[in-house]
């Protein structure tokens, strides 16, 4: 679809969201259209809101509702905070940034914990600034996608925890359902996630909740607010219903990726995207290729390029030449990466495909690999034979 | 689907909203993903952006938003409106009571033009509100979905467009598409339609458009918006981009019912919605009921019932037997009226059913149409053939 007449792939998608559809899920988005105000609809919303607890690892609610994953990172905060409250935002990347200009907006005061881009907060830096400042919350990303960072959200929570008047916000978009994010065990107070990241789904959706120190915020959060005013929501979804029109075709299809995770616990989920990740690492390694993030999330791979090898171009040569998408750099990481994501739906075949167009297209770029491709092509078919 | 085992008839939808989707939306719908950062999607994007002009006649850039309709309606308020402004806002149903709620929350001032329910608000009754104190906007829905009812929205902009400290801010979505609503010619403001109704699509995405005389409001509007701040998108449009991760599934599909509407212009849409309209009110005239809005839209039908007959229990039936669903009253209109949405991909024979089903649920309900079934299907049957 993507690529010029020369290619004769079909389309492989390999981003860090969107991502590949389950043929599943790509059937149900066909079904004719049923109304939200109906027996079965009810049911199926009724199921969804449950089953999202599973990959929330959560005794609260979780909440749908129709925005991309910003969205629902606006939803955390104006629930939570009012104008002239301090917080601390971890900007590692493009999406740290986002959440404090977000936050600045509606007139709270950020401080930001700036980290240089590839590398990943430690507790020790949170300890320090909270004993200096009484925060309402702390803000993060768990895996920061501009860089590919895993952030060690488990000891983050650990430390946040002990501070009564402090929220522990997380923007979970490329992380739920792709590596362990347990809500309730980890003190998370808000956790957002994103319909087309591991929930395999288009984007259109966002995925919301609250520990019971963060719902306890609700009614001080005086942020102005209509249609990301959780009260609502939650007094919809009481009544069986959402508060404005369902999306009903992405809940239809959430609901069966749900069931599978259900059916086969979260475990294997894990399992199946750490095994692309490692796939990729082995990749990397095998082609002199390293890694950009310094502590890297199983969601996505962000590749660290030779500065003698433009990243878009790279891009670009495996988009036009072998019709898969991969994603560039953003910013200061621009043309210096390329990230490659591992959650959706994809095959070893498409793994195997990504494989030859890395060594191609690098090849094309004049940095060519030590190794013979064909050499390399049995490497690579044996590791995922043996994984 | 939706009904019981005695029943064995396909599902019909036909509710104002969500509506039926175009089998061609629903094969578009199950395409396998395709990344926004792509030339194939950077073309679909500026297309669907260009077409939806043709919808909302006008010359200004039209915004594609991931949010329901009330989410566009936001944007409509957020941009052009600060704390304290006033506003007159005609509260003719659930729709005009949400917005002046929306507005309130965002501090803004709102005189509440009440108009009973079932009746269209007429350019006098904003004249005289107008002379008495400086609006910053007026706001209406062009349809108000609860009640049926269309607003006289051509004669009510021409007296706002002599104000020029008022904007005229209008509710299109379930009027876009479906009913003329020229956004330039009628001096409208702000407009905002919604994915799920005449558009044929999910529900998920708001599409909203400016006048200069609004766009000129962005900069002093100071309402606090991140999410649905249209200066971002707008800025991210002009690099051919949505700001946050884009809709591509339903921007896709948007697409192609969008180029349906091109090549064949918006008339025969009109038209063809029309037509269900008068086909209902015929149908309404042989079993003698009557409308419930004064002023009717072809969008929906509000189906006033008599005392003696309960709506909800009408809709139940229609749904239970018929595997039909139709929309019941809501608040002082429960149980009262029926509404029935003529968007969206409705064939003859789903007409032929509804007929059938509201017949035979009426003659349940012990109120029994003076007419035969065998006379009164003749009769549906040749208006069909001959309209």
């Amino acid at each position: 679809m993507q690529g010029k007449a020369e290619n004769h792939f079909d389309y492989t998608l390999m981003a860090p969201g969107p991502v590949n559809l389950h043929p599943k899920v790509r059937e149900i988005l066909a079904h004719p259209m049923i109304h939200h105000r109906t027996p079965e609809f009810d049911k199926i919303l009724a199921q969804a809101l449950k089953r999202l607890k599973i990959v929330f690892q959560t005794e609260q609610p979780v909440y749908a509702l129709s925005s991309t994953g910003s969205g629902g990172m606006e939803v955390l905060l104006v629930n939570t905070l009012s104008p002239g409250d301090s917080i601390l935002v971890v900007n590692s990347g493009k999406f740290g940034e986002r959440w404090a200009e977000m936050a600045r907006t509606f007139g709270v005061q950020v401080d930001e914990l700036k980290i240089t881009w590839g590398q990943a907060v430690t507790p020790e830096h949170i300890a320090e600034k909270l004993k200096t400042k009484t925060y309402h919350a702390v803000l993060t990303q768990a895996c920061e996608t501009s860089t590919g960072v895993l952030h060690p959200i488990q000891k983050l929570g650990a430390v946040i925890k002990n501070y009564q008047h402090t929220l522990f916000l997380v923007d979970g978009i490329t992380a739920l359902g792709a590596v362990p994010l347990p809500m309730d065990e980890w003190s998370i107070d808000g956790l957002v996630g994103g319909s087309q990241k591991a929930f395999m789904l288009p984007t259109g959706m966002s995925f919301v909740s609250f520990s019971k120190k963060a719902h306890a915020r609700f009614e001080h959060a005086k942020i102005p607010k209509f249609y990301f005013d959780i009260r609502k929501e939650i007094a919809a979804n009481a009544k069986g219903e959402t508060f404005f029109s369902s999306n009903v075709s992405l809940i239809k299809a959430l609901n069966y990726v749900l069931a599978e995770i259900e059916s086969a616990g979260l475990a294997p989920l894990f399992k199946t995207i750490q095994r692309r990740a490692d796939f990729v690492a082995y990749l990397m390694e095998t082609l002199g290729l390293s890694s950009y993030a310094a502590v890297k999330s199983a969601s996505l791979t962000a590749v660290a390029l030779p500065n003698s090898t433009d990243g878009q171009k790279l891009r670009e040569l495996m988009e036009v030449d072998f019709n898969l998408t991969v994603m560039g750099g953003q910013d200061q990481a621009k043309g210096k990466i390329i990230r490659i994501g591992h959650m959706g739906y994809i095959q070893d075949k498409d793994q195997m495909h990504l494989a030859t167009a890395l060594y191609h297209s690098l090849q094309k770029l004049n940095m060519t690999p030590s190794i013979s491709f064909i050499d390399f092509q049995t490497q690579m078919k044996n590791w995922l034979a043996q994984n």
